[in-house]
């Protein structure tokens, strides 16, 4: 009760591990302060985003620490690209179980180092407390914006197109892997869908070149359909995409069989990170271009139209394919605000 | 696994109850967006903490809802006032047991608006999902300084006074009181004493008006001697306080007997949120003023000294008082990191 330091408290593990992650930001004092003090550009515009992630929920406990420390880090990030940010700094609220030992905590500060230097973002503060209940992370990231250049969820317009980065569906077939609900054959296979779930790629660069391109953007981390949906209801519009257009990779491909359709979790599963982009159809050109040098494939799977806020999935022959739940009826904005 | 939307979703609880919450920040955009967008004033800088509560750790999980959720933001506000710094807007992460009930959240989030127009903050975006544990809260704290206009913890010198504001241990012996380990006879004061544990009073106005006067300030959440000793190491320095001169309210002094001396809980108890202060010696007359104009009183209890960074805490005799445990000895900054 109160605030009672957790069993960690020993180990001086904030000096120790968490400390050395906010060298490269002055203004976080090193974590001795009760606050940090950071500093925007003259016309630079704060964004922010808010993620939890709950063990065992979330991800699997047991999954390697430096693997959910980049997870965590990522799925901010990718709230980040979808708003066309750059990173600035995070705070990081880690709520640890009192049994969690002082190995477990190096393993995760170390995988939080590595992608703070892949993704040029630092810790500037954070909490550490003890939990009788699964390990629970929360992290705030900051990132900044020139101006007016943000992409929002709210512009996109009917005739506009619907585009995807990368491919879609590989997450929660990694997913299903892990949880014994999916059959795959190639060890390779197997690996590069788990992969795909144990450690998205946000898309910052591709987010950032979009500015001022795409009419509305979001990240795909409650699943294609969901996310898309999103767009529809802030921008008052509709969307159908075919299925057939949904880009998937070859590990995920061969797993689609006539046994295992898998329609559904390839477009309801979430945890891509990819973006789900609104263009209009002006900008097909320079979409291209943007693909090009991102290195990055964006897929145009659709457009906007008129109508309801709903996504209608359409197969071969024009048909609309029942996704059941997460699918085309009327969305709601599930368990996550504002990131 | 995975984003499943908690059992909680079917309750739209987002737009019901914290989308509400955003109205005054045009740039939370209504939580339907995947960051908040946040304007600074020219010249202002960002100060960013993080403070994390989980139920039956820092808070019993029957307490009140709007009671938690009050203490959730106001620990999170002290922080900001330890900075001086004026709060701007909040995420929240809210990790709820699947079992919670609408009507839980329902005031929950009544609470929040309630210390919302309090001290002029406002929800701008945050998470919420499922856990198998307890319930879990984190909230980052935003707010903003004026340049160089920011108190630190890093400023005490030899020779300042330390003062502290109100009173000290009430929440500690608050606490004792909820525990059944403390006898209070009076009934209004065992209330007064669990109030200031439940609801502290972030010290906003002290701290701004602060700025300037005061060489260091830190707030009183750890307990009074390990948040002054959180100054003296930031400031390379020692501090002597005297025990009888710590504040305490009428209901503390009451519970102060020779059958419990309660020396530990008040100064190392925690959860107080008052400010201590390094204060330049010249500055007593406005120190004297400033509490005189914000009406919280501020009570010199000792002075920094050379030497290495430890509290001593002095009885009448001018002799040690050994506190144990969050003592005299060398402090580290426990489970908080930077807030």
């Amino acid at each position: 009760m109160a605030s009672t330091p957790p069993g960690l408290d020993e180990f001086g593990l904030i000096g120790r591990y968490f400390r050395p992650l906010t060298m490269s930001e002055p203004g976080a004092f090193g974590l001795t302060d009760d606050a940090a003090v950071l500093d925007l550009a003259p016309g630079e515009r704060l964004v922010v985003t808010t993620d939890a992630m709950v063990a065992d929920v979330h991800f699997p406990a047991t999954d390697p620490p430096a693997a959910i420390a980049r997870k965590l880090l990522r799925v901010n990030l990718s709230d980040l690209a979808a708003m066309g940010a750059r990173p600035r700094g995070y705070t990081l609220a880690a709520v640890l179980p009192r049994e969690t030992d002082e190995t477990w905590i190096e393993a995760f500060a170390a995988g939080l180092a590595d992608d703070q230097a892949a993704f040029g973002i630092v810790l500037v503060g954070g909490d550490t407390v003890a939990t009788n209940g699964p390990a629970t992370f929360s992290v705030t990231a900051l990132g900044v914006v020139d101006g007016d250049a943000v992409l929002r969820r709210n512009g996109a317009r009917p005739g506009d197109d619907v585009y995807v980065s990368g491919t879609i569906g590989d997450a929660a077939l990694g997913l299903a892997v892990l949880q014994n609900r999916l059959d795959v054959p190639m060890p390779a296979d197997r690996d590069r869908l788990v992969e795909r779930f144990r450690l998205p790629t946000p898309q910052l660069k591709l987010g950032l070149s979009l500015v001022g391109v795409a009419s509305a953007a979001a990240d795909v981390s409650d699943g294609l359909v969901a996310d898309l949906g999103h767009i529809c209801e802030a921008s008052e519009c509709g969307a159908n995409i075919e299925l057939a257009a949904v880009p998937l990779s070859p590990a995920a491909m061969r797993a689609v069989t006539d046994r295992q359709p898998l329609h559904r979790s390839l477009l309801t599963g979430g945890d891509d990170y990819e973006l789900v982009l609104a263009v209009p159809a002006a900008e097909r050109g320079r979409i291209a271009e943007i693909a090009r040098t991102a290195g990055v494939p964006l897929t145009r799977i659709g457009c906007f139209v008129e109508g309801s806020p709903a996504v209608a999935v359409l197969g071969g022959a024009g048909n609309r394919i029942d996704l059941g739940r997460g699918g085309y009826q009327h969305f709601r904005k599930s368990e996550k605000e504002g990131g």
